[in-house]
Order: C-alpha cells, then structure tokens, then sequence
C-alpha cells in the first residue's frame, strides 16, 4: 500500500506547481500526475461542467491504483470536492483548505486578498474557508481570468503581464490587504509580477505549498508513507498534446519531467 | 428543404461574427448555431483531439435538420474539413478557402499575412489555399494566442491589446504585406488595435464576410435559398454557460440574441 503513488490532477500544466511542492516536502512518494490539456480551461466553466469532468480524471487516477488523491486545481476543489470524494475510495486533499489556512495564520491586520479564476472567485470557497477559521478576517476577492492564458504562453516578466497585474490587483491595493492567496495554481509563476504590483508589502500564500504540508500530515495520519529511500516514481499524463506539455511543464515543475503519455478518459 | 436552417459551429463564441455577415447578406435565411462552450479553445489543441469534437458538434447540428453547415471556426476548417464532410450529409463550407480567395483577390503586391490560432497557423491551410490560387504569393504567418483570451474578456480598445498586437504583428509589419487574414473568428472584434497597429496601410481580410459571399452562392448552386420574406428564425445553443453567452455573445453577433439554450452533446 505505501509504495502506491499519490495522484494529483488539474485541469492542465498549474498542477505541476503542487508537484514542486509535493516533491520537496515528500522526495520518496511516487507521483502520478494528470492534466486535462484537452479541456482546459476549467476556470471560466460552469460548476455542472466542472463536476462532470472532475469525476473522470479521478476515474483515471483510480485506475492507476493511488493511495490518495490531491485536487491539485483551485477550480475543481472550489466546486467539486465532494464529487471527488465521493468518487475516490481512497484520501483527498484540495487546495482551498490549505491556502485559507495558511493566509489565516499570516494575516496580522486580519486584511486578506484572494485571486483566481471567475469559477473558483464566484465560488466563494476561500472566503467561507477563511471566516470558517475566523470570523473577523475581511476577504477581498478578485478574478484574475488573463493570469492563465498569459502563464500558458510563459509571458512572465513581460510588460503586459504587469500591466494586466496592474489592473487586476489595483482594488486589492486599495483594501490594504496584508495577505493574498494565489488561489490559481497558475499564478504562483506570475510571483515577480504580482509582487512588483503589490509593492512587495504583502506575503503571498501559495496554496500549493500549503497543500504540500497537510498531505504529509494525511500521510502519516493514515500511515501510508512510503518508506523506500529510493529515487521516486513519477508518471506524467495528459489529455491531449504530451509534448508541448512537456516543454512548458519544466518551468511549472521546476526540474526536468521526462516521458509525457498520452491518456484516455472516459466521457459519459 | 429551403425553408431549413443553415447551421453553423465554432469552439465557442466568435462564430456569431461569421453569423453577422450571414444575416446582413442573407437576411431570409433561417440560422441553428452551436457553440462549444464548454470545451473552448480549440486553438490550441491537437488535430486530433479537434476531430474528435468537430465529429460530434456536426451530429448535434444534423440532429436539427440543417440544409447546409458552415464551419465558422478556422481552427476546425483549417484541420477538420474533411471530417464534417464524411460526416455531414448536406454541403459543407468552411472559412479558409474564402478567406484565402478573398486576400488573393485584395493583394496588390502578392505579399499576405495570416494570424491565427497555433493549430490554424501550425495546419498551413491558409498557405496552401492561397498558392493553389496564385504560387507567386508570399505568404507569413503568425500564431495570436492571447486575442482569443483578450476578446473574450472583453478588452476590445485595450492598452494591453495594443501592445500584444505590436507585438505579434511587428514581425509582418517587417516583411510589408499588403493584405492580412484574420484567421480566427474573434479577430474581427480586435479590428480598432490591428488596423492601428499596422497602421491602416493594409487591407484586413474578415474570413466570415469572405464565407457569406460564397454561401450565398453554394445556396444558388444547390437551389435551397429560403423565398420566404419573414423574419428569419435564430437559434442558438451552447454546451456550457448559455448566460455568458448571451451577454457577451451581443458584441460579436452586432445585435440582441434572444434566448440561449443549453445543448447536450454526445461525447464517445
């Protein structure tokens, strides 16, 4: 059991951002990773829509025999955890509960900014995450739908990037947020960009590498770590185009990733 | 029969420019469009997997009776025409073939740009229409991947969009074309930034307006233009999101739309 790998999913290549993480933390677990690139993007999609194709990547990751699922997608954990859940038989981790409670524990003036996708921002599950923790925290929301396109194209110390930074985060400047949560598994390689905008004066809550501690936590709650000291496993698979993603996914990953397959999905 | 719409299909939104110059040259002609909203973009996936999905969308318009299909979406004309040919059972149009005859027609120096999609750019499809009509033709392209995203916020007189199109459009401005495709549908709306980018010298060539004109013509071909004087019926269906549609839809159709309706396609 403890050798099986953990499956971490996305709509496309942001996932691969949880990976790093997921990899630093834990550098014996054996991953299996899947990214919907024939679908993508999920962000400016519908709940409904959302839901249906988030029980058919699990459906994959099942059939690759996981111990546990990571909802490494803002979107899908904001709208379709419980699918996932429900699906799974094994433990599942999304990104939202992770990122509200890291931005909890770093907020001073109890000021927090959220920024993602039209569908995780409509969702409002960060904020209900957050004044579940507390009740007194202001949440200040902002989608941010140009981040993805702009990240996919590796557009990211360039002008526009910061001017559309500019545009988009100029109302979270103005709450004086002391927190932002990246609450897109894309922007956390729009940091520079978003820092320089934001003045360097907030801390930025990468939910990933939030996401990264509490699945060590599950691991050992379930006592399913895997022991072995060797070099682990790690199984890359997308919908549609493995070789483009294999070159853009590098930057996202920050190593180099090797072989990229081509999976199928079922469709209902 | 002729009193049978005429269907039309795009990867989502931008086709209902093709349906605009549809309606102001063909004003009788009952329209059934689909857009694939729940698994837009197009561009920047495989041939593959846009065969797969132009498949299906031409079976969701057969199953409303159409007389004729018009593909709006350069990216299927460009890498599926073959496919919703075998498919289809009435005539097929795409817009490369009259995007391509039109610039042809308008090139003055036999220099044409084509910005597109990367699937309709990497395709060549615009390069070999055009040197099947005229081998002296230069042709240079230039894949646009962020229009699409831009002109679907909204962003149409946009600093940013200038500055992604001076961008994209400076290597074309080197090579002095005289005539440019827009070959993607979303372009149009994106008009104002081109033509100031390249400084109102050259000719911008709307694919859809192109593809009206020889609609009519295949409809006088096939004897199934509509005699009737009423106002057309329009029908317009989605796979996801009918609200956003409707809304955004407005700005690229030129006029009210009227109600939205949520398609169910069979995926296999």
């Amino acid at each position: 059991m403890n050798s099986k790998p953990i499956g971490v999913f996305d709509s496309g290549i942001g996932g691969l951002t949880v990976v790093q993480s997921l990899l630093r933390r834990l550098p014996s677990e054996n991953i299996v990773y899947f990214g919907d690139t024939a679908r993508v993007p999920y962000g400016p999609k519908s709940p409904q829509v959302v839901r249906e194709y988030a029980a058919q990547d699990v459906d994959f990751l099942l059939s690759k025999d996981v111990k546990m699922i990571v909802i490494a997608c803002n979107t899908v954990s904001a709208v379709a955890l419980d699918v996932v859940q429900k699906h799974a038989r094994v433990p599942v981790i999304g990104v939202i509960q992770p990122g509200a409670a890291a931005a909890v524990k770093s907020s001073t003036r109890k000021r927090i900014g959220i920024i993602g996708t039209r569908a995780t921002v409509n969702s409002n599950a960060y904020t209900h995450a957050i004044r579940q923790l507390d009740g007194e925290v202001q949440v200040f929301a902002q989608e941010c739908p140009l981040f993805v396109p702009l990240a996919e194209e590796g557009w990211i110390d360039h002008k526009v990037t910061e001017m559309v930074a500019k545009e988009y985060l100029f109302p979270l400047k103005l709450e004086k947020i002391d927190s932002l949560i990246l609450g897109c598994t894309h922007y956390p390689i729009l940091k520079n960009a978003i820092s320089t905008v934001m003045d360097g004066s907030i801390t930025l809550i990468d939910s990933g590498e939030a996401t990264a501690v509490e699945v060590e936590q599950l691991l050992d709650k379930h006592d399913i770590r895997n022991p072995s000291r060797q070099r682990p496993n790690l199984q890359f698979y997308v919908s549609d185009i493995p070789a483009k993603f294999a070159e853009v996914g590098e930057r996202f990953l920050g190593q180099k990733m090797g072989r990229v397959q081509k999976a199928m999905i079922n469709e209902q």
